[in-house]
């Protein structure tokens, strides 16, 4: 079983997965190549080399387990936290642990060992956010968690270990700290001004126009105005919501736009780029709130976190976000 | 002039470094080994290479800019903040910005190109701390500062673009978020229980020694109960202290030695380990604080930073700290 341990002085979590490695010699220095298709466990027709299935989208009447699917979910082999168990929480002296509660799963996002996200039709990379939302709207009904992050590794300097198209979900018994932050920031922000800051910042920046790479009915994507890496960016839905699992049915397709066409701009913009995405949503005690707005961050992987960044928390970013947009919307007319 | 922006959504700072790189194709994908001793512009005899030294341990009488010094800081020549220029903050919508005024020095350890810090003769290194403590002493008197970070980069999967051993110092003039993170843990610790929770980490550790890699008469090394990444090693001074300018000159090579006896048995232990450390102390305007403890930690680079990380800054340990001290320890002991 996974332990959560607490740092007083940091007043922060870790989680100590005792079972994923243990020896120094298992620390190799290079970064590895992502394991290619023959060892593959996620392609159609290798549904057996997998955990026992979640759920699936697949054909009417055909059984679990079996191919044909088009989106598979599978807990993941693994899992930095575990689904069985209460949770009990003690102290040690001065320190705080707790075990390792929780659900790590594997959205596999195709059964083609090749495809990948941004270019999938929209229909097909439509039903993958549709599978995000359901589990997330399954697994909170578990009282044990407090939170569920939905995220994506792409390529080996984002920490992919298979190539494979896939994202991830992790529940957690505790508030991750940085999302923690961020909820206080903006009910700092509510409290003085008496409204979202991410409203705010969605109309000054489709007033401004400058950071702005992508819009439609429902969403927009900018490069944030302080972002700490180059070419981040923010897809957020112009109407307030603070929890994604409020999504409707019929802003699906105009959310896997905003994604798929932000992370096409990436591509082009930067060839082979490795880059992390992930979801902020509110947290599960407490849904619906004025100050908090749902949003999907994209984290390309091109910088390093050298002392400075590791020790202060202050990043050096060598692109201007307003660079970043230029560059992105030039490589979105190349694209079209 | 590198701007400073903050981030309401985040609270968060970060440096747009203009001056430093610029288009898309300016990012390689790859890590790239250090520059060798060929474009090395750090060893004794090429002091016409970076620009004009701050201060410099050296023959009594010779030159500024000649060989012969044992320590030698000079400015980064591409700094990500820049010491001339006054303080201008100003709003822009619902974001703020500020000048990127500060300090961005290097310390060069040794004139020699393949000497490394741990395995420097003991009175070498110390003038080396002793160093630290010079530019620590020396930048603070600047009002326009808020905080100095002494930190450093060895390998290339921690940052380092050169491999002659050297140490940097940045000097911000707004708080750093991690360092304010830390001072707000200890002080709700100090008012709930009147006591400095790092004087509480250093007492327990002593006791329960299971943590415990080095102890001498002024300064202890853990592998810190709740470390993120695996063979993490934290130093602190066994005596409360906030402010690293109060280090007496009698405890320098107590320091030294703690902190080379860590980074060799780290060495041994993982062999060819990029790492980071990095001072943390009191904010300048309140140097003496009864709460708050100065220590350095080493951060090792061996896992991946992904997503999941990204996102909820909850990380993934696979090795148990204890599991790491008993590793440093053997090779503590294959050392000696």
């Amino acid at each position: 079983m996974p332990e959560l341990r607490r740092d007083p002085a940091k007043g922060k979590w870790v989680i100590i997965a005792v079972e994923r490695s243990s020896r120094p010699s298992d620390f190799k220095l290079e970064v590895e190549e992502p394991a290619g298709p023959e060892k593959c466990p996620f392609d159609g027709g290798k549904e057996d080399q997998t955990p026992p299935e979640i759920t699936a989208i697949r054909p009417e009447g055909s059984n679990l387990n079996t191919p044909g699917w088009t989106v598979r979910v599978v807990p993941n082999k693994f899992p930095a936290l575990k689904i069985e168990g209460e949770i009990e929480s003690r102290g040690n002296g001065v320190y705080d642990a707790m075990n390792g509660v929780g659900a790590h799963e594997i959205i596999i996002e195709t059964p083609d060992h090749f495809a990948a996200f941004e270019t999938l039709k929209l229909d097909h990379a439509s039903k993958i956010i549709w599978m995000f939302r359901e589990r997330y709207l399954d697994l909170r009904k578990d009282q044990r968690l407090k939170y569920i992050l939905i995220f994506k590794n792409k390529g080996r300097r984002a920490g992919a270990s298979l190539e494979h198209s896939h994202s991830q979900l992790i529940a957690t018994p505790i508030m991750p700290d940085l999302v923690k932050i961020e909820l206080e920031a903006a009910l700092t922000y509510y409290r003085y001004r008496g409204r979202c800051v991410y409203c705010d910042i969605i109309s000054q920046e489709i007033n401004e126009g400058k950071r702005l790479i992508f819009e439609n009915d429902d969403f927009i994507a900018i490069t944030p105005y302080a972002s700490i890496v180059p070419f981040e960016i923010q897809i957020m839905p112009k109407q307030h919501s603070s929890d994604f699992g409020d999504i409707r049915l019929a802003e699906m397709n105009s959310l896997t736009k905003a994604l798929q066409s932000s992370l096409k701009m990436l591509a082009k913009a930067v060839p082979h780029v490795s880059y992390n995405f992930y979801l902020h949503t509110s947290p599960l005690e407490n849904l619906t709130i004025p100050h908090y707005h749902w949003h999907i961050e994209i984290v390309p992987r091109l910088t390093h976190i050298a002392g400075f960044e590791w020790g202060s928390g202050l990043y050096i970013n060598p692109v201007p976000p307003e660079n970043a947009a230029k560059f992105l919307l030039e490589a979105k007319e190349v694209q079209e």
